[in-house]
Order: C-alpha cells, then sequence, then structure tokens
C-alpha cells in the first residue's frame, strides 16, 4: 500500500498550445491534457493524456496508484521498436511498479509509433521500417526531439499533485536505450536507469558514445548474447562507457527478442532500491 | 518460519574411519561425527561436524533452521583463497539461506585452508600461496580430492533427519569456482548454482574446460570487470562454456574482491527460486 507525504505541486515549464477537443479536459498542469481513458483495475490507476510542446501533441499514459498524494517517484518507460506506450511489457512494468513498489509510471509513444501516426493502425513491419529509415537519414535530430518531448511530459508529470517532484528513474531497452540513454544523460533527476539490447553501433553511434560518459546514475543493463541486431562486443563498449560507478551488466543466453522472463521483477528492483529506499527493493 | 514435511533418512555412502574423541559424539549418519559447537542465533542452527573419508577427516560447518525435520534444500558453499568455512560471507549467506528461504547450508575447508591445516591459525597470504602451489603442482589431483570429500558430505548431510534429500544447490566464487565447477558438474543432484570471479585459464584450465559444458543446471555467474586474477575475457569465455540453457553472467566494475553489496542476496533468491519455488525468491 502506498501511504507517502504530501508535497506542494512542483513547477511547471513548457508552453501551452493547441485547443482542447471535446474528449479532453483540463489537467493541474497547463501543458497537460486528460483524454477520454481513466482505468482503475488492482488498485492501480491508467490515465490518458496528451502533453503540448512545440505545437505537437505527445501521446501518453499514466499509471499512479488509486489513491494518495506525491511526491512519490515516477518511473519513465520507453518501448522498443514497432511497439507503443501500450505494448504488454510496457503496461505489466508500469502496473508492477504501481503495485508492488508504489511508484509511478509514464510511457509516451515513441517516434513514428502509436498514437503518434495518423490513420488506422500500421503493421509492426512497417512502423520499424520507417523508424530505421528515420533513424539513418534524421537520427540526431528524432534523438533532440524525443529529449524535449520526454523533458516536457517529465515536468508536467511532476506538476501533478499525485505524482510530485520525487526521485525519476528510466526503463527503456533497445529503441528505449537508443533514446532514453540521450534522455538519461541530459537531465540530473534521473537516479537510477534501466538500459540495454543496444550498443555502441547504429546511426547515432556517435551521439550514444558522447553521452554515455554523461550518464552518473546507477544503471542496470541488460545483453542478449545471441543478439543479431546489437551484437554483444558492441553492447558491452556502451556499458564500458556509461559514467556511472554502479553499473551492472547482466547477459542471458538468446536473441535480441529473448529476454527471461524475469527482466521486469530484476528491474522493478533495482528501480525501487535506488528511487524508494524500499526495503522489499532493497539489494543488500 | 520453516513448516516443510518430513521423509525417510536418506541413504549413505561412504566408508567410516578414524575414532570419536572425547569432543565428538556419534550421528545419525555413521559419516558424520559431530563436534562440540551447536549454536543456536536468530533461529539459524550452526553445526560443526567431521565427515570422514578415506582415512582423513574433512571438517565442516552445517546451518539448519531450528526445528523442523527434512527434506528441505541444501546448498554447499564453497570459500575463497585464504578464507574458511567460517569467512563472514560464507557464515552471511548460509544465514540468509536458513532465515530468508528455509533452505540449509553447509561449508567445508577447502584445500591447505582452515580446520584442514594443523598447528595454530596461518596468515591468509601463506594459505593463499600455499594453495597456488597445490593447484599450480598437483591441480587435477586436488580437485579430484575436493569433489569426492564435498560428494561425501552432501551424502552424509541428506542422510540427517533434518536435512534429508532435498534439492542441492552451489555457492562458490573464485576458489569456490575452481572446484566448485568440477562437483556440479560430476553430480546430478545440482539444481543451481552460482559460480565466478573465475575464467577459462589458470592450472587447471583444460580440466574446467572439460567440465565446463557437464554443469546443465542453472547458472548465476559473477564477473569483477576489473578483475586482474580472472581477466573478464577469460570469465567471459568460461560463461560461455556452460552446458546450462539457463545461464545469466552478471559483471560489475571493480577488481577481483570488488563485489556490490547484493551478492548475497542476489545469489539467495537465485538458489531460492531454482531450489524452493520459494515466491518470495522466485524471479518471474
Amino acid at each position: 500500500m502506498c501511504a507517502l507525504p504530501t508535497a506542494a505541486e512542483g513547477p511547471l515549464e513548457g508552453p501551452l498550445e493547441g485547443p482542447l477537443s471535446e474528449h479532453q479536459h483540463e489537467s493541474d498542469s497547463p501543458a497537460l491534457t486528460w483524454l477520454d481513458e481513466d482505468l482503475l483495475r488492482g488498485g492501480v490507476r491508467q490515465r490518458r493524456f496528451d502533453v503540448l510542446r512545440a505545437g505537437r501533441r505527445v501521446p501518453g499514459l499514466l499509471w499512479t496508484p488509486a489513491e494518495g498524494e506525491g511526491p512519490r517517484p515516477l518511473v519513465l518507460l520507453g518501448h522498443g521498436g514497432s511497439g507503443s506506450k501500450r505494448q504488454d511489457y510496457v503496461v505489466g512494468m508500469a502496473r508492477r511498479l504501481v503495485h508492488e513498489h508504489c511508484i509511478s509510471a509514464a510511457a509516451i509513444d515513441g517516434p513514428v509509433h502509436g498514437d503518434r501516426r495518423a490513420g488506422p493502425p500500421a503493421p509492426p513491419p512497417l512502423v520499424l521500417a520507417e523508424f530505421a529509415q528515420l533513424w539513418a537519414n534524421d537520427g540526431d535530430a528524432m534523438t533532440d526531439t524525443m529529449v524535449a518531448d520526454w523533458l516536457a511530459t517529465l515536468d508536467a508529470l511532476q506538476s501533478l499533485p499525485d505524482v510530485g517532484n520525487g526521485a525519476v528513474g528510466w526503463w527503456g531497452l533497445s529503441m528505449g536505450t537508443i533514446t532514453g540513454l540521450p534522455l538519461v544523460a541530459a537531465d540530473a533527476r534521473f537516479g537510477a536507469a534501466v538500459l540495454g539490447l543496444m550498443g555502441l553501433t547504429g546511426p547515432t553511434r556517435e551521439r550514444i558514445a558522447r553521452d554515455a560518459p554523461r550518464v552518473r546514475c546507477p544503471v542496470l543493463f541488460f545483453v542478449q548474447w545471441d543478439d543479431m541486431m546489437f551484437p554483444h562486443d558492441a553492447a558491452i563498449r556502451l556499458w564500458e562507457a556509461f559514467g556511472s560507478s554502479e553499473k551492472r551488466l547482466v547477459a542471458n543466453p538468446g536473441g535480441h527478442g529473448d529476454l527471461p522472463p524475469d527482466v521486469l521483477e530484476t528491474s522493478a528492483r533495482f528501480l525501487a532500491a535506488h528511487l524508494v529506499g524500499d526495503p522489499t527493493g532493497a539489494e543488500r
């Protein structure tokens, strides 16, 4: 159960643009609008929001305990290529963080993914191909946009009374590391990060190589030993490059998508140990 | 709390030799004698035993829950070079297994270590030097002797009513892997093993290379990235050689002795998940 002290509303940054549609209503944060999705299941509340930034809508989901005020820790979840903020493992990770550790969680759609796309849902291979093209042709700008979208989202969410400006963590593998690593490097609020299934390779490898030493918080880094997309030697070089004094590499056999089933629990325990000091999550 | 079903006494193998001294008394196992050490602290019972094998005494410690009958899982703990069965981390690991997971634990002294030595305690560097010499000059025979000593100990302990023939695990890093890996490879009773701080290197590297593919149980393998004694590339080659389909490499920065403080908890959770199916230790 969640029983954390209340706190004053945090500061807000970021522009407010775009009119509200009939399906939206205002929130406590001027940059954030709620859409008509507010679900409660097993003590976990799931809400659909848009954050308005630079004239665009950044579509997201927020998971919080059903009751109580912040500040409480917040973990940002970056999904992998061809997925979305509603991906099973994103929702599973969010619900686990809220339910087991009283940590709020949020996800936004990645570039060309999810509700950022117009029209009907596209087949995952097409989305992945479009992402690969964007990464190859305009990877640094794509990275900058995602970092800015995430920071605006973080600011807006921290201004909500039931989130507040508590400790912040990151969880994102594969594409969730491609854009998440530069985010964690860019903001000192991150107190822990789970990264992996990526290496010092790909179109933005120079950007990644510059940013990795700027990551200073504790890092848990997953490697799949038989990953054909991001070979383990490139992954190890990325892990070696992190500036964090506390960084752990966890390697398992298998390909890019063959992560063992305990990854979410291991990740949640790691994040809780660093963000909450939760004795059930602390690794002694 | 421990509440496991009782079971019949298990089989016993191994010779019985040597008279009992005035400080010893017989046990339920003819190969095992108890010495005058029977401590109870925080629900954990610690007893000093000798196992008689091939005319020699193998000195050991057994940790069990204070009450109840077996069978319960048993984890064998192999200490590192210059240590002993009474090393802080051995006792800490044993107490954690009993207290948190209701798993019994046992340790015996390594070659030329602990109570295997005559006379007053020797300085650790001297013990380490003698071990290194033995490893270099007679490493395969040393390995065979330790494997046989451990198997006789395992048989004797499993015949005790409050241990019983439940699931068996191994925990041993560095020297605890040099002799523990061949042990785990030699006996199908092992259901999980924690190994590490060692690589495909050293005087018995050919023996280790032969035995690693015979290890089939789930393995958790620790690597210290800046280990000067067992470089990480040799450690990775050893991990790659294990025959286990489930094997996890966990790498942390730092030298041979700089393991992070959560190693014991991580190890205990891993062992419990595989030996008990304990929901508090299970990694989902």
